[in-house]
């Protein structure tokens, strides 16, 4: 790690790691070894391997109160970090959650959007009910639809184009309502995304969230990749509009240094996921549920018992701190964007989306116009993950392939960066030699 | 530990967890300081720490290979430990996946069992679908029910009484769904349980599964508690008539020394699950997955990317060995018997439901016949709980409050049970004699 350019974040020093841990370990041993001496009831109050080692249940309040109450603290730290409007925290009337994917946190507030529609239409216009996203949306969207009971055919992937930098046009939004509630069926459920999943494009929300008012319907936003870097205030701009939202998730184990699995969820209204996902049973009542005054997280999720992930989180934020935090999605940035101008500079190739977060979706140009390059693409990627060295995924977007160059690995440096082009300029410069000796066809 | 007994099973030593986890912390830094040097596209093979510390994304099988089969060779091992016949095994054209708790077993199974009957149906019959359990299921079938789109109102939960120990009658399933037929409806998921949460019954797969074949619905066991006690011989039995039934979940991370979270579901159509919950979006093709030569978890579960779950059960097994394992569950169930003679000895107190695994439901009888003893027993529990020396759970069945002791802590020994049982009767004497004292109303 000597190497490490000052500017760049270096989140984990492997020698302290093994320091730290062994601390842990030997927290969690004499934990074990005098158990005994601790009170069943009561919780120790103390990271991942603390929040496994311990094996906290955190089912309800009175179970695990320390765990519920960290929770409750680390997502209003969140919530502020990401500057939410207040009605989106605990100390608010809203509140957040941590689920364990961006799947959950959607099946969760779709099942309390649905709940709270059937209330007023009756359980039989279910088959009325309809979700909306783009057609890049993550698909988890559609899996969570049709989870939820929603009808597979009244699942609306909107199409998006170069146009609008495939985010979601508010017109196409509307439209598309319109004509549904001229067939009789009920809008729902409206998702947008911040940094979506094959290109990082971002959708409105002042614009998409005044549709979702226009036509009364929920209005959730997955910003699970980029929602991390809208702590930083040149990012926070993408977050406008997000008092028009009822729900948002955001995954800190994909750009917050946490490991798996870690989805932030904030509701303005946790009643309507409560009555929603709430069982009393005799079993688990106790006195804490029932004063009304404490929060009991399995009626905010689909399992009844949870791990002790807010533990991950507050280790995360505690240790780290905003300011680095800011400086590792920076660093991320700063590393895409080196990337991007390699793009850019050799003109045989080309960045087919503007880059907006640490994600680059370039390819080599088609050699001749009418071809659409997406063989030589293809093969190309092919090559650089054979290597073994590096490892990307393609989109296809309006027919055309593409190359997908995420940076946001946890010891990404510049030097990789830099290898990573000369693999790939070395692979196309193969390719492109072998194409037009062969002449073979696109 | 040293005064631990022989015939006791002792699944942890403290000074060998931190010896062993250390080495496993020097893995873990190993493996990132030399990250550089491995292929991206393979996957080491490898505890929960090891899980978690190596955060392994495992949503298909090219994503992580190794993950993926560790869960098919594990989730065979676990179904040939409880004898499960071929046909759940992927070696017989069946299959088990890990979840991550009960909850997202019974959601998944529900979605498959309904999706299967709506592609038969048409998707407007949703409404009329039927789940049946009883009033002793655990909740969250009735959760699930309701989180897939199932009407609320056609969620059965069939009342049991002593006269079958708790367990489903076979004739009052059948009288439900004739009732639910001649009303229009269309019965659609079954569930039974081995070893129900409040007070260990246990439904018989055999008379209870003739009743699924005959009305041609989907039968799941929840045998999330006493599955475990299954791997033993004498316990075996409860899983007869296991070959009627679709699919069967069980905890490890309740009574198989597993940490949270930990479910195993076996089905023995895996198709139907893939059919309802798969997802193909471009950034996941890839040629392994076209092959239909592997198994992409992601298509059998709720969310897309997975914990490395095999990876502690794999330990647990390797570890410990199935002779221990059975020894853990047997030392569980001695304590449990011993419990069990010390409240029969007593004759201020009573069993209310026979013992059949390590749990004992017990209670103080009432004083005289007119009372219930509800009070009674309450205030005793909540003055041992209020001791912080132990924790109890209530429960009530049939109108009759009683208290549930279940022993399975990892480190529970006969001087424990001695000391509980001294709690209760010194709390139970000072009620009775303030009682007596006073005369208060029961």
């Amino acid at each position: 790690m000597d190497s490490l350019p000052k500017d760049l974040f270096n989140p984990l020093d492997t020698e302290n790691f093994v320091d730290e841990s062994s601390r842990v370990l030997e927290f969690i041993a004499d934990y074990y070894k005098n158990v005994e001496n601790y009170p069943v009831r009561s919780q120790v109050k103390a990271g991942e391997m603390l929040c496994t080692g311990l094996n906290v249940v955190g089912f309800n309040w009175i179970s695990s109160p320390a765990a519920t109450e960290l929770e409750a603290i680390v997502m209003d730290w969140m919530g502020k970090m990401l500057k939410l409007p207040q009605s989106f925290l605990f100390s608010g009337g809203g509140g957040g959650v941590l689920h364990s994917s961006t799947c959950e946190a959607i099946v969760c507030t779709l099942a309390a959007a649905r709940d709270m529609a059937l209330n007023e239409l009756g359980a039989d216009k279910i088959t009325k009910l309809v979700v909306y996203g783009s057609d890049q949306t993550h698909f988890t969207l559609q899996k969570a639809s049709k989870l939820v009971g929603i009808n597979p055919n009244n699942f609306r992937a909107i199409k998006t184009s170069t146009l609008t930098g495939f985010a979601l046009a508010p017109d196409d939004v509307r439209a598309t309502m319109e004509a549904d509630l001229a067939s009789g069926l009920v809008p729902l459920f409206l998702c947008a995304t911040i940094g979506t999943t094959a290109l990082g494009a971002v959708d409105s929300l002042e614009e998409i969230g005044q549709v979702a008012k226009d036509y009364k319907l929920w209005f959730h936003v997955d910003a699970a990749y980029a929602g991390s870097a809208c702590i930083c205030p040149e990012f926070r701009l993408y977050l406008n509009g997000i008092e028009l939202v009822d729900s948002i998730s955001m995954n800190p184990h994909k750009w917050f240094l946490t490991n798996m699995d870690c989805c932030c969820l904030w509701v303005k209204n946790p009643s309507t996921l409560v009555d929603s996902l709430s069982t009393s049973p005799e079993i688990l009542r106790n006195k804490a549920t029932e004063s009304k005054k404490v929060v009991d997280y399995k009626d905010w999720q689909i399992a009844l018992s949870r791990r002790f992930r807010a533990l991950k989180l507050w280790l995360v934020i505690r240790r780290f701190g905003v300011a680095n935090l800011m400086e590792h999605i920076r660093s991320d940035i700063k590393l895409a964007k080196k990337f991007e101008g390699l793009v850019v500079e050799d003109e045989r190739f080309e960045v087919v989306v503007p880059r907006k977060f640490a994600l680059v979706c370039f390819r080599l140009k088609p050699r001749r116009s009418e071809e659409d390059g997406s063989k030589l693409n293809w093969k190309l990627l092919e090559e650089v993950n054979s290597s073994g060295k590096a490892f990307m995924i393609h989109a296809v977007v309006d027919g055309t392939f593409l190359i997908r160059c995420a940076i946001g690995g946890t010891f990404t440096e510049e030097r990789h960066i830099d290898g990573l082009w000369k693999l790939i300029q070395e692979n196309a410069a193969d390719l492109l030699l072998f194409k037009n000796g062969c002449n073979i066809e696109d």
